[in-house]
């Protein structure tokens, strides 16, 4: 259902978030952006930055709106430190579905870490690609 | 060994890298970072931004620093994308050793995304906070 909502303009459930019509635990309110608490919350304070301009992924983020949101979530981190105690932090932006993105509305994971937590971001190394990481590189560096 | 070797000043991993002293499978070179694919790759084409200068998370990065890496991400992105095929991307950044932080130095995650990759980025909701989602929000607040 969220999935659904989330696809299409004014139905977009991080813009309606946003508007306030639908409620949020919110953290702050800024100009670019608003933070608020994940309603499927990973650890202990685990928020959101979303951004006010409906955007699908990060990358159509102008450069300062995502300056601005990242300079908070630079911010945020020290807070979740100060107030709950986090002894570090995950940054996570997935962007399309492909990448496990739920909400089409680019958002940052802003998710506190402490010992004994329970959650673990690893991932099998794919050892198959290292023979071919040059031949890699230099396709990619032909696009920048 | 890795571990031990990115601990401490001049022979951080990281920081021998960025001056020549490992090699690296680099892909970008600016005047605040570098961008080189990572060898523990988790898809094709998985890329490390590192900041120049040895910071030991990204909490304690310059705001024109940080800005100017995640510009690059976006750009490396879309090269991604271009190059390779990729559908999509994650963002990670993990800092302190408690979020899975390998190398302390400051480093950003870009990883290309592809149908049936493999890769699964995702948690167990901890439902137990969201009676408490209120007092958590107010408590971080305090701090901000």
């Amino acid at each position: 259902m969220i999935k659904a909502l989330g696809n299409f303009g004014n139905s977009c459930i991080f813009c309606r978030i946003v508007k306030g019509e639908i409620p949020c635990t919110k953290i702050f309110d800024a100009p670019r952006y608003i933070a608020f608490l994940d309603i499927s919350p990973a650890t202990k304070g685990h928020a959101l930055i979303v951004t006010k301009e409906h955007r699908e992924t990060m990358a159509e983020l102008s450069k300062p709106t995502l300056s601005s949101m990242m300079a908070f979530a630079q911010k945020l981190s020290r807070a979740l430190s100060s107030s709950l105690g986090a002894e570090g932090f995950n940054i996570l932006i997935n962007n399309k579905a492909v990448a496990g993105q739920v909400i089409p509305h680019a958002h940052i994971h802003v998710i506190p870490r402490y010992k004994g937590d329970g959650l673990r971001i690893h991932w099998g190394v794919r050892k198959d690609f290292l023979p071919i990481l040059k031949d890699l590189a230099e396709k990619i560096r032909t696009f920048l």
